[in-house]
Formats: structure tokens, sequence, C-alpha cells
């Protein structure tokens, strides 16, 4: 269902089986075709901090770029059986499957851009049968391009902007996560990636010199820096804890020497184990007295945020970082738990608003079709989101924190302010061209220029204002009284 | 570098830049075709536990098939620079790494054998330029499968081998980690999974029903059920917290006499909020009340190992488990921080063995040319595991657990032992048929039955004695005194 054939192996059954037993469903009833509209959310702040960057879009594009059904799908599709073992879609079905094209419109939310807790990220409009189909791709790759794009963010945040980079393939979950998540990570701000394939596909900076085993090939370690040296002498940033760290920095320098009388100059050393803060005060002071003041001290040893800030107020001198692991799996929260959730159905061409209530209020959905309005100050900071139904005029911007009434604001008084989805799609055609990474890194800079430092804590951060607006939060509350079949006061909240 | 083209584009470059860097550097000084051999283990035990599955083999293989470097992937590296803005490689090397073909020979433990800490999971011996290149794939592949397959047997574990469906693809770390993590995840243990496009790769059962958007859809809930189970009803199995979970119980039943009535079966329900203990034993009580004592109760809500131990502890009357998010990321430990560690270098046809010392002692290799020799007892138990050099004969297996010098144990008495490392390329030419999942499911099965329950347990399992050859570790020993240029009592131990 898409308007590009893909020359690579099909695709479009990266979804859930579920999504396709509904749309049988939805066919056979005669309702496939009903417009409707899902938003993609997330309920809680990733690793607890105060922001969040939208991302995974490209990856979402280039998906629904090649979603059509082949024979070959069609063909699997019909060899699955009930467990009376009949075949579990009837053909026509499936006729109907290969015959259709993609029509649904997509809103979202550029990647690079601040995304907080209960805001639409993505709008979904068209036949439900496809809407719905689209749910669990849209939830994969906004999910983890959102999730990966912040954690890089943070971590360059904790460096001072330092330059972070990105060593993580080998601990990636399959490659895809390793190109994927390099791609969302240059986008949240690191500077350079390891893997070949990310540096060809994306076209992100290549960064690397030698491992250990380089050293351990060599007769000792003087004798490997000094190869390595000869070979690539305009790339010697040397791995100095193959034996014994501080040696190995002694031997770093008087390669530098080497390197100095050729033309050429000594880049500096990487740590890759041990007291990292310790190491990288003996190798700087080391290599000054040497007169190598320029050379850098890089380390890359299990990092991350956390650590990164408290060898820097350990005044660590460590102005590279490699960060692996922690990066590339978003280790302290590897999942955002993103939902795509239904808000309005339409019948006889009027829109009618639909709502999930289950046990738990942070699962309560937000009925409508959702649009996110963020607002400013005259210093141009960002000073508070609004979620609002665009069939509802707002005139008068109040919200209200849909995890804690108690909190309200009044965003009325701003300087300015912006609609954040914006189309991807019109009735299955693109609309929007995927800016290149370069653009995006640079909106990650800018949106968090306009950020008041206090958000982007690590600790404890401030909350930013991020609500329903008022009135589309008290039509959700008269709503779930309906369902439950509450008295009117509850209703009020 | 390898022996069949591949008609997809080319993934040789899923490599670190350091690999390739350092071929150059080999290739610069003419030592690049030098005989060399690599291991990959890991070194600490994932998730705490007390085993691992070894994963990743077929998704490596894949790769290695289809390795090698096109016209389009030197194209890239002629186009890097170093800091002075000139090539990084030389045109000669370009046309070298074109006319190269894979040439390495790999052993490895096929997927779904148990494996501990210290173990070669994989052994790469060829020209060292080709075996430090493959490093980073081989840690991706076998790091990524290992901890999933491990993961998803840890879960079927503690679900007491009642059926686990993985249900992850909308918090998969993209596309890749849901496809190769479904798989890796069925040959652990999971019965079923939710990706179609995993079903029609793999042939991996799929399994799913309907959403809570299905229900919010229409009226009310029964009028959901109800139009569900005309469309499907072979596969009704209703999603009963969208708005009050024994409320949904209740209209389930009600569409199961209905379903009755026409010759069919209500399958179950689906709990995937709230309190999954009470709900699950007042569901079940409902069901039986009403006569369908059939229908089965199912749940899905951040399930892991931890959470199904505890239900089951609580008599929760769950009998199907959909596990998502814990699951497809490994949640609680993203990554395993597998190695690849040089093990033995050859010149004038002897192999010199390496050792890496580093600053923390769990990072120091073993080296030589590794086998893991598997000990069993006569009823068939695996009793110990012998790390040993393939050139040194071990006529006494004792071991030594590189971790905890303590720990030794003789194996002696065993009643057999076998190997665990096969050949899988000779030469650059595949000798290995990928198994079927089906046939690595049961090797998963079988290793399991094999390991005494003690080694199973979710908390403190016991610790499996899995160590280096007593003569091997005595050698180690020495090494680190030559290398730290310590006295001989310091290298006893």
């Amino acid at each position: 269902m898409a308007h590009r054939p893909s020359p690579a192996a099909s695709t479009a059954l990266f979804s859930d089986f579920y999504e396709l037993t509904m749309a049988y469903a939805y066919w056979q009833h005669g309702r496939h075709m009903t417009p409707a509209v899902f938003h993609h959310s997330f309920r809680q702040r990733p690793f607890q901090g105060g922001y969040a960057l939208a991302g995974g879009l490209g990856e979402l594009i280039e998906w629904l770029d090649g979603l059509r059904f082949t024979e070959r799908d069609v063909a699997y599709l019909a060899s699955l059986t009930d467990i009376g073992g009949k075949p579990m879609f009837a053909e026509a079905f499936l006729d109907f499957l290969l015959a259709s094209r993609f029509e649904c419109s997509v809103d979202a939310i550029p990647e690079g851009t601040l995304v907080f807790a209960h805001e639409p990220l993505a709008r979904v409009t068209g036949p439900i049968w496809q809407a719905q189909y689209l749910e669990s791709a849209v939830l994969n790759f906004l999910n983890a391009g959102t999730l990966f794009t912040t954690k890089a963010a943070r971590i360059c945040h904790s460096a001072d902007d330092q330059p972070v980079l990105e060593f993580g393939m080998r601990r990636a979950q399959f490659m895809g996560a390793a190109l994927s998540g390099a791609r969302a990570c240059y986008i949240g701000g690191s500077a350079g990636t390891s893997c070949m394939l990310a540096g060809q596909r994306y076209g992100i900076p290549l960064k690397g010199t030698h491992a250990h085993s380089w050293v351990m090939f060599w007769e000792d370690e003087l004798e490997a820096f000094k190869r390595y040296a000869e070979a690539l002498p305009s790339n010697c940033l040397f791995l100095v804890d193959t034996y014994d760290t501080l040696d190995g920095v002694r031997n770093a320098i008087q390669v530098g020497r080497w390197l100095r009388s050729r033309g050429h100059d000594l880049l500096g050393i990487r740590l890759d184990s041990g007291d990292l803060a310790y190491f990288s005060i003996e190798a700087r002071r080391l290599l000054d007295e040497a007169g190598f003041p320029e050379a850098v001290v890089t380390a890359s040893s299990d990092l991350d945020e956390y650590l990164i800030q408290s060898l820097k107020t350990q005044d660590a001198r460590i102005v590279v970082w490699g960060v692996g692991t922690k990066l590339i799996t978003c280790y302290d929260q590897p999942a955002l738990g993103g939902v795509y959730k239904l808000g309005a159905v339409q019948e006889d061409g009027r829109w009618h608003h639909r709502i999930k209530l289950s046990e738990q209020s942070i699962k309560v959905s937000i009925p409508g079709i959702l649009q996110v309005r963020r607002f400013q100050n005259a210093r141009g900071e960002y000073v508070g989101d609004m979620i609002y139904d665009l069939e509802r005029p707002a005139p008068d911007p109040w919200i209200i924190d849909p995890a804690d009434p108690i909190r309200r604001k009044y965003l009325g008084a701003s300087h300015a302010c912006e609609d954040l989805l914006i189309p991807i799609y019109r009735a299955g055609q693109r609309v929007y061209e995927v800016p290149s990474l370069e653009t995006s890194r640079e909106r990650v800079r800018r949106e968090l220029s306009r950020l008041h430092p206090s958000y982007k804590r690590l600790q404890n951060p401030h909350l930013y204002p991020a609500g329903i607006e008022r009135e589309l939060y008290a039509y959700r509350q008269s709503l779930i009284a309906q369902v439950k079949d509450l008295g009117p006061d509850l209703a009020e909240d």
C-alpha cells in the first residue's frame, strides 16, 4: 500500500499480527474504510530527564515509502491457518491487500524537536484498517529514534559540548540498531561513529585508530605505537592501557617526538580502563611536561552522562569521550514506552471521539484530533506546550498536566507560538523532504538553546509545562465519567 | 572478501573504523597475512544468572556469507581523508581490498548451547587483517544473540514451560532488533511472535487477536467482541481491560456463549493492565462459573521473569504470557559485554601467545588457541567446563576459575565429555549448515534439561564450574608476571 516499489525485499509485513486480524475484521464488516485518527505519544519522561528529542521519523518514512504488499507477502499470509487448520484469511481479502495503496495522511514532529510526555509525536489519519496497520512500525521507529536521540543529547550535554563519539556497534542490539542508532545519536549531538557502514549510509564522520590487539601483536608497546605511526602518521591517537597505562603514555610521548621530527603531530592518547580521573590527570601532566599540550586525552570505558559528569567534577582532563554500550543500548532505559491510540473515528461526515480508560489512570488516552502548540517568551525561551484538539478553538491557552491536574499554567502572556506537528504524507503522497542529518543536528542545538538550563539537569530536572488545553481536559474528564458511569461530581476531576 | 555475492546492498563495511586502519597499517608493514587467532567471550554472567545460551551465529553466518568489498564500498573509503585533508588510504590498499576474498577459519559454539563466562564462543583464525576486521560484527551478532536467547530462556523457565509469546516489536531497538530478536527469542523458547515480518522470514508462529482500539471503535465493548467473533470466530481471545476488566470478562463470556452456539470456542481473554494476580483469579472464576473452563487467561503487561515468578507464587491463573519490552530489549541488561581478544600470532610456523593485561584483572585475556570441553556425569548432567589450549595436552582435567582462583575443580571422574567449538568456516569456505530454528530450540530444551535446577534459579544461582585448564592457568600467570615484570612469587597467582 505505497506509492513507490522498493527494490529490496518487502518489509510490508513489519507489523504486529493483530493489526492484520483487525484489518480483516473491519473489512469483513465493510467498515475498513472508515476514517480514523491515531496518535503516537509516550507517557513517561525518558531517563527521568527533563526533555526528550523526537527521532526515528527518517526511518519511518523510509519504511512507509516502501510499503506495499507483494505477491510473496500475500502468499505467506495465505499459508497461515487458524486453530482449526483452516486458512486464516479469505482470498478476497488477500486480493484486496495486494491491490491496496497507501492512503493515509501523516503529521509528525520533525526529528530533533523537543518533545514531552503526553504530546502526540505523530498523527495518522486515514482508512482505519491502514491507520491501524501502521501502529507497530510507527511505535518501533519513533520509540527507538526518540530514545536514542534523547540519550545522545543528554550525554553530549553532560560533556559540555566536548566531542562525544559513538563507539557502540559491538554492543548494539543487532545490525539495525547499530546503524539506525548511530544515525539517531548523530542527530542528538554525537560528533562521529566508529561504524563504517553507518558512515557510508548516513555520511557520519568516522573515528578510530587502533585496538589493544594492535599493541599485543608487536614485540612491545613502543614498537606497536612506532609501527602505527609509520603507517598512519596523521591518525596517531594511541590506546595506552594494554599493559600499564602510564608507561603507555610515556611510550606515546616517545613516538610523539618521532612524529614531530617527521612533521606530524601526536593527536593524543585514549584511556579504556582503570580510574579515568586519576589517569587522565596524570596523562595530561606527562603530556604537558613533555611538550605536547595539544595532544588530547580521550577516554572510553563504560561512559554515560552520569560518569562523564562525575569525571568533570573530579577535574578529569578528558576532552573527547568515546561512548559505547550505554549510548547505543540506552542502557539505563532501553525502551521508550510509547503508545499509539485511537483519537477519533469519522461517521456520517462527523468525527466521533474515542477514549481508552484501562485500570491505570496514566494509561487513559486523549480524545480528539490533536496538535501541539509551543509557546515562547520574548527571549525566545520555550515556556510551555499545549495539546489541543484541532476541532476545538482554544482562545484561552490554559493547560492542565494530565498526570497531575494540580499543575496548571496560563500561556496567554507568551510572545510567540508554533504548532509542532507538520504534514509528512497527504492521502498517501509524501509532502515532506527528510532534512539532512546536519540540519536535524542544528535543530537539536537550537532547540536545547531555547530550553532553560533547569530542564536540562540530569538529577531532578525542573518539569517543563506540557499539558492538555483546559476545555479539552474537561471534555476528557466528562468522557471518562460517561464511560465509567460516574456522577457529575467525580467527572469534574 | 567472501565466496558468495549478495544481491542486496553490501554490508561489508559493518565493522569499526579502527579495524580497517589497523588492517591498513599491517598491510603497509607487509604483516597483514600473518596468521592470527582471536576469541570471542564474555566476562560476566548475563542477568546475574547461572547460565547463558549461545546465540547470533545464524546472523553472523548470513553476514559472513555476503562479505565482499564492492566498488561502492571502496569508493566510499577512497573519499575518507585524514586531519590534513589527504586521502586516508593508499589506492593500492583499496585495490587490495577489492580483490580480497574471505580466507578465515571460524569455529563457534552452535546456537542454543549452554555457555558460561570466559569461555570462547567463537574462534577466528586467519590472516590478521581479516581476523581483526571481523571483530566488530562477531561481537555485534554474538553478543546480542546470546543475550536475547538467554533472556528468553530465563523467562520461559520462570513460566514453567507455559507458552511465552514475544510481543516486543513496538519497543524493539529499530527493525533489525525486532526481527533478529524474535528469532533469538524463539530459539530460547518463546512459543510465537507478534511480528509478521519475523514470522515470514523465520517461520515463527504468529500470535495476535485485537487491540484496545478495536474495542474503542465500536459503540461498546460487547458489540466490539461480537463483531470480532463474527469476523474471526476461530481466533477469539478478547482483550478485556479497555474500560473495566471484569465487565470485559463478562462481555467475553457473553460472546463466548454466542460462539458456542455457532460451533466455535472462546479461546480466552487477555489482561493488559491492573493487578494481574487479582484479575486473573477473578477472571478464571467468572469463566469457570460460566462454563468456560477451557478458555485461557493470558496476560501482557510489562512482564519479565521476576514478575512471572511473583505472579506464580501468588497463584495467578495466567497460563499464557505475552512478553514485550522486557524481553525484546533485555531490559535489565540490554548488552552483553562480550570481547574479542587476540590469543596468538603465528611467526616462523610457530604460534606465539598473546595476553592483554589492562588495569582491571577481569579484563585480562587468555592466551593460546582455545577450545572448551564440557564434562557430564553418568546421569548426563553437565558437571563442569574446561577452557584449554589446543596445543597443550591436558591429561589431567583440573580447572581454575579465572575470576576467583580459589575455585578449582577436578573433572577427571566424569563420565563423558565433548568439545563445544565446531568448524563453521575453513579457509573462507562454509562447512556448516545453520540448523533449523526448531533444531536449535530442541537443543535449548536438551541443554537446560542437563543442567541442575540450582543453576537455573533466578536469584543467587549456583555457580557452574567453568574454568581454565590448570597448566594453561599457570602459564597465563607466568605471562602476566613477565609482562608486569613481577617476581616469581606473585606470578604464582
